[in-house]
């Protein structure tokens, strides 16, 4: 199987952006990720768009916003296809890119995702959001992903011994490592008390729980890794891929304290990669609700069930940590524009793993091979990427 | 670049079915393909399911329609996604699938597509397939596909002398070989006389002239073509396979006679092939407006540009003619469920090649070669298959 490898990324800022369209997020995240190539590119040498996106439809375009995003920036003839499974949007449209380059069909290709979820109304949001979980037994039951991911909460709380403090110490972490990120939807710290008194969403959830969805667009330009060096002495490696999916409705399921999906990805992705949990320097994780960014250390191998809290209180995985999780600010600071939000992951890492970090301070030190995991919904489907760059 | 063959297949009849949701759908086509593989299929063996659905949401499950699916039909493990180009989003979703073979991270998947369409209203359904058209210049406009498709029809009368009576041609031969196929919607043959004379939708096209929009599910169960022998003796190899875009609104295009996203898909499946139009022996288009199926002709190379309305007058594309094209019925007579739509094609053509047509008299004779054109919205993406079957 061809190896693939990473050699240019962009993203927009993520926020509330009421002046640009999807068009023009693409462009800008395009424009950086083109940039970004040390010894340029050639437009023209992309063979092909796999974007990411949800909620296309919503007041722009539904059908076929691939071609028209690939048009507007001046590629108009490349196969370009949308890949859609909800919040995991970007991480599957980024699964079908590095099958497409590994299959042979093409030597380099985009991946990208974007989202306009600050244009639609609080109730259409919910409608969008809402129905990428099950709808017969979820949504028309009147359930939100808050109030599925605190059910997972609560059980993880009565198995586990898990406080609300630990789930604070999520936000917290992550509005700390989002204050350092110019592309951050919130850049301030927040106290642990701070964390504890939000305004109720769904018990154990504040708001301080919860990420926001909003405007963004991601690109990563990835080739076959035997032509990478053609653009760049500093490539990444997608060095292990893997995805799982798990049935929708959580009622269905085997577990609420682990996501089936995320293990199935995880385990098909270090096996490809030939390394272990313990291998990885940094991951950036999907923590759409603070109790999904535990949920993820265990099924990901960072830790035993149940002790993912521990790390928390461990400091293991803040920015100076052993193992620093969602430097970026993850989906809680620095914003979670759904489709585009797995491919933002890839272009923290790529970053980071080059020693790129807009600012010293938010830097990883020595990093070497990193995750990203991206899940749709409350879990129905999950992506896992390992990015490795060359040298010790 | 391993091979990639298909071992089985299966849809359900296309048409109105109040009666069934997308799940009772998918898992009728899914029973009946694995009912197909000839020496048996563990479903456990699926490794995954690529899905191709443009509608959904509407009424039903908007996120994740893959893994709710392939929860369904008790698969609740397998990576699932959906893939979306509008009205082929069943190509992509074949293609997607097939670099998923042929990048060796599976041996063994679905390519599936199912659309609902005849639930929602007629408003609706303009709806969600006019956002299909380019929004700012086409949709907002008040354009609509068969506004659109007719535009282009009018310029081929202009440019090459095409007339009524040869889109009328189309029809007739379409519904001619939709009467004999039992899954078709519209099973009956319609006079020359009749086809000239439906109610008007926009000049040139009248009625006899426009597909359904309609309810139905295909399946294909798709592996590396080595291990194809395991679950039968005759199995059908995907030779070639391409893919194009082109600008969604059609003032932006070089031409209006010709597709361009079908040209370059065309050209992509017939290298990797290695072989050429004339090498086909039958074809499934894309014919969801006559005109339509006109320009495929030369688009797909089975005459020069502008000579397509010759082969209706000679009957070169008739069911008993040298080159078969649509003996399903095509979009126009077997009816166009549009995520469905690009995976029936597929269906058709395993079948056919394999000797295996319900009726004697749909059979077509010693087919080894065949093609599969699948065309999103007025042109803005396209795919485009070559088939093969063992032996002479």
């Amino acid at each position: 199987m061809p190896e693939v490898a990473i050699i240019g990324a962009g993203q927009t800022p993520y926020g509330d952006f009421p002046l640009k369209g999807v068009k023009e997020l693409f462009a800008e995240a395009y424009q950086e990720a083109l940039a970004s190539v040390d010894k340029g590119l050639d437009p023209n040498l992309i063979q092909a768009l796999f974007l990411g996106s949800l909620s296309a439809g919503n007041g722009f375009q539904l059908g076929q916003l691939a071609p028209l995003l690939a048009g507007h920036v001046g590629l108009p003839d490349i196969p370009a296809v949308r890949v859609e499974n909800a919040c995991a949007s970007g991480g599957f449209a980024l699964l079908t890119a590095v099958q497409a380059i590994a299959s042979g069909a093409y030597d380099l290709v985009m991946a990208a995702g974007v989202e306009k979820m600050r244009d639609v109304s609080s109730v259409q949001s919910k409608y969008w959001l809402g129905i990428s979980g099950d709808t017969e037994y979820e949504r028309l039951a009147g359930s939100t992903f808050a109030g599925i991911y605190a059910a997972m909460a609560r059980r993880y709380m009565e198995e586990y011994g898990l406080k609300k403090e630990h789930l604070a110490l999520v936000a917290v972490k992550n509005h700390r490592n989002g204050a350092l990120n110019p592309k951050a939807q919130f850049r301030r710290e927040i106290t642990l008390e701070t964390a504890l008194k939000g305004v109720e969403v769904a018990y154990p959830f504040n708001i301080w729980d919860c990420c926001s969805t909003t405007d963004g667009a991601a690109v990563v330009i990835i080739c076959n890794a035997k032509k990478a060096k053609d653009f760049t002495n500093r490539p990444v490696k997608i060095i292990g891929w893997g995805a799982g999916s798990d049935y929708l409705a959580i009622h269905d399921r085997d577990s609420l304290t682990s996501l089936k999906a995320v293990k199935n990805a995880a385990q098909t992705a270090y096996q490809m990669a030939g390394i272990k949990p313990q291998d990885i320097d940094f991951a950036e994780v999907h923590d759409c609700f603070t109790i999904a960014e535990i949920l993820a250390y265990a099924d990901l191998g960072f830790c035993q069930e149940g002790q993912a809290h521990r790390l928390l209180e461990e400091g293991v995985t803040s920015l100076e940590g052993r193992l620093p999780v969602n430097a970026s600010g993850g989906l809680k600071a620095k914003g979670h524009p759904i489709g585009a939000t797995g491919i933002g992951m890839a272009c923290e890492i790529f970053h980071q793993l080059r020693g790129e970090a807009e600012r010293k301070e938010r830097q990883i030190r020595n990093g070497r091979t990193a995750l990203s995991h991206n899940v749709g919904g409350s879990g129905g489907s999950a992506t896992v990427f390992i990015y490795q760059r060359e040298g010790e």
